[in-house]
């Protein structure tokens, strides 16, 4: 099992983010993160993948999803080629025994708390998903309250674009 | 046509995604961005879609997803009561002629280069919608090789969570 982030550019149109997550699940790939949003143009967006799953079938995947009339390109995203970011919003119990032990690590992660309550304390993190999974498990050692995360983005480093990848 | 954001505790299971992003289409609701990630347990994901569309129907949509056995709750999020934040990765080209243009705006954005080149020059930015499309439009005076966003994710202010909300 090897974990994998594909980019896929697709035409925006009714119903197509279904059309793609069904060839996942159809290739038997788990899903860990996906993101759908807007790109440079109105008329394509942009799905953010990242699964598990066999090597070849990957192959075959990246075949198939070409063969999709609202699939423009798709983008095999090398961890060593790539910038990849994910947001993490967390909100944590604000207790004052563990409160300064929370900022702390929070000014040392250059974190960020968005919103603060005599209660609460949600913090905004962005970096790689090893970043966010480190800052996570910092927190277990306090009480977390819900996790939020976008999961992970992805562009080529250097001037190369998605689109180079159309075929 | 209204604007919605809406966060979904699911079960862990092969489909799931599918399954949520079905029920938008049958009540033709249009997907803006959609996250889906990891929680606090590893037995749930988190689906934060923002969409579009009647606000009659909207309230119909979100009895028909607590009607999945997948869907665990469903919290409608509000703008003044919630945090919402997206993440933008753009790539700009690095031309000497705008280059500091550029620069100044990272800077003033609090913004982050995240890879810079001979010809291109990556960006990282944290905000609300508004603040991502603030700095997109500004970019646009100069040239846009390529944009990614996540989409939003939204948590409620205060100490409730989204496990207040199953029914």
């Amino acid at each position: 099992m090897n974990r994998y982030i594909i980019a896929v550019l697709v035409q925006n149109q009714f119903g197509v983010l279904n059309r793609v997550t069904s060839m996942f699940r159809r290739r038997q790939f788990n899903i860990d993160t996906l993101t759908v949003s807007e790109t440079e143009s109105p008329d394509y967006s942009r799905i953010t993948v990242r699964f598990h799953g066999d090597p070849r079938t990957k192959q075959q995947l990246v075949e198939q999803l070409y063969k999709l009339p609202v699939v423009t390109a798709v983008e095999d995203m090398e961890p060593e080629e790539s910038v990849c970011r994910e947001l993490l919003l967390i909100k944590m119990e604000n207790d004052p025994s563990s409160r300064s032990d929370i900022l702390a690590a929070v000014e040392a992660y250059e974190a960020k708390s968005v919103d603060y309550t005599r209660d609460s304390i949600v913090i905004q993190l962005t970096g790689d998903t090893r970043r966010i999974d480190t800052f996570i498990n910092l927190m277990r050692d306090y009480h977390i309250l819900e996790i939020c995360r976008t999961g992970v983005v992805a562009l080529e480093r250097g001037s190369r674009t998605i689109r180079d990848e159309i075929s």
